[in-house]
């Protein structure tokens, strides 16, 4: 999509980017369309190549003639560094094995390399540390190599933490962006907004306070579970940045098909949807830890969604719409009221600093 | 080394971390004795595995039967973005392909992630993007994952870029840091000190201009010719972070050996020199960013070197020492006046910021 469309978040002022923006705003990185415009201008005009066209979570290399492995990064900036239900360790780790499995490949390992800032007490490191260790554990991945940076006092926000993951892909998989088909089945597997809405209750903003928990969880067991269900889960994808909404117009881009939702079907929690309607968000577009979309054949869809609904992860999934052939490119949400609206991207920024 | 010992660079003042120092310090990120030991107790102990216990500059992962594979990870946080000979961007790419090449891997992928602060302006990102794409190609390594993420004014120092690296070990190859044995050569492949120096004079700090550039270059071709030329190299590490110094030593320990080195063959810029002489510091604990140290037995040592001179990064490479048996664990220097000295690791940071 090159036009420049307005967002469908109800409530919000998204700027309008300027042809010719000359400096980096919050909104590049949101994982809305500034972001995705970004990406596409700066990053892959010069570093072509066909694994970043793609445009999958994570990248297919070969090994010369021996496995095939995927690989993914992610840069974790999350603000403040602890919420209910997480941290920023918990989310670097399990971003980056969800993001490699996502492809259907199977983590590994994990880099981590830290930013850390001068003052940062060396116990607020090591709970971070711990936290990224049971992770790591839960989803059965090895944290190999490291490293450690020092900036000094306001040049960083506590910690950063980027996270690198590699994870080795069974032969015959092809899980990515462009495989949806007309008539696939799109299933969500539980309720969205709870990492993003967490956050910004822990934040203290907006006079905001919740109960809400992160959903932070590595998602690889329930995908083993899923393809050793169905050999035809086309598209997985976790509803991250941007929320659902921006992850299915990608794909709906990718595959060069429709997606129709009906919103009946999508699982919120109360206490988020309370939340949004208090802040002017729609929670299509709020982030997620622990969610996935699996777009598959439709006569698979009843036994993949029996053994999402078996697994801890997955209890609340749900058959949320269908892939169609048209209108190529677009995601339609069929309302509670029968109306049709489009679920446009993520356009600006809504919540910075969310992973 | 459990025991705090004082660093041996004249002129500084390098803190003492206290038994239970509870902040992070610039000194955290030296890459010297404070950050090894912040190391171990924050990261190696709850992590514990295999491939972090080895303390090489990559680690060795398995892909379950099929290649032996290196990864390697870094973040890259130098101040400023630009200086001469290099900038972030040839520094993310260069520092993690040399991580990975010291393995005796050869470099295939690189992921890289951005933290962009607000403000920063895209015509400075496109340069440092360029400047990766150029270091990419020269090195042969493709950038196959990214990922950007935004963070608010004073939460960033323009950019920082996180690098993972994953590289092919060819069969039987065994190079790290624990192979040094008694008798073998140790070749460096130029002078010292000149990336350190170069961003200091970027800085414009302490009334230092100088014309030096830095050294900030691929050396996984390098390394490839070397490797021809002798299957007997038996280290190779490029001396970052705490210097050549640092680097010896963490050699001397992971080897159990003594290390000699002949001041009088190590080479030096007459500009680094007396930059160091102005500033008081040591050429030895400068930091490098397109050197090597490798270590090879004595007999291949002539060849090697021979195949370094041919190279355009190694052709001033020069033995400047050997292994011994002892003293175990200590690097000593026969001074130009014929004494001995005994060369510790940098202890707290001499210049933050350098890579």
């Amino acid at each position: 999509m090159s036009e420049i469309v307005k967002p469908t978040i109800e409530g919000l002022s998204c700027p309008v980017p300027l042809p010719h923006q000359e400096r980096i705003t919050v909104g590049h990185g949101s994982g809305g369309k500034m972001m995705h415009d970004l990406i596409t201008k700066a990053f892959m005009k010069p570093w072509d190549n066909p694994s970043l066209r793609a445009g999958n979570d994570g990248s297919v290399i070969s090994t010369h003639g021996h496995a095939r492995l995927v690989v993914s990064t992610d840069a974790h900036v999350v603000s403040p560094l602890f919420f209910l239900g997480g941290d920023i360790g918990s989310l670097a780790v399990c971003g980056t094995v969800n993001d490699v499995a996502m492809m259907g490949a199977r983590p590994l390992y994990l880099t981590a390399s830290f930013i850390l800032e001068e003052g940062l007490e060396i116990e607020t490191l090591a709970r971070v540390v711990d936290s990224m260790c049971a992770s790591a554990k839960e989803a059965g991945v090895q944290i190999v190599a490291g490293d450690t940076k020092v900036v000094g006092k306001g040049s960083a926000d506590g910690m950063y933490i980027s996270t690198t993951g590699v994870g080795l892909l069974p032969d015959r998989v092809n899980i990515g962006g462009a495989e949806a088909k007309p008539g696939d089945a799109i299933i969500l597997s539980g309720t969205l907004g709870d990492h993003g809405i967490a956050v910004l209750s822990a934040r203290g903003a907006l006079g905001l306070e919740t109960e809400l928990e992160s959903d932070i969880a590595p998602l690889n067991d329930l995908i083993a579970k899923m393809m050793s269900a169905s050999s035809r889960i086309h598209v997985l994808r976790d509803p991250t940045r941007g929320g659902l909404a921006t992850t299915l117009n990608e794909i709906a881009r990718q595959s060069n098909v429709g997606i129709v939702l009906d919103e009946g079907t999508i699982p919120i929690k109360p206490a988020v949807d309370s939340a949004c309607e208090l802040l002017g968000f729609d929670p299509l577009y709020i982030a997620n830890e622990g969610k996935l979309v699996a777009i598959a054949a439709e006569e698979d869809s009843a036994k993949v969604l029996e053994v999402m609904r078996a697994h801890k992860y997955g209890h609340e999934a749900a058959v949320i719409g269908r892939i169609a052939a048209e209108p190529a490119q677009r995601v339609l949400l069929k309302t509670l009221i029968g109306s049709h609206r489009v679920v446009d991207v993520l356009m600006g920024e809504m919540l910075p600093r969310i992973c």
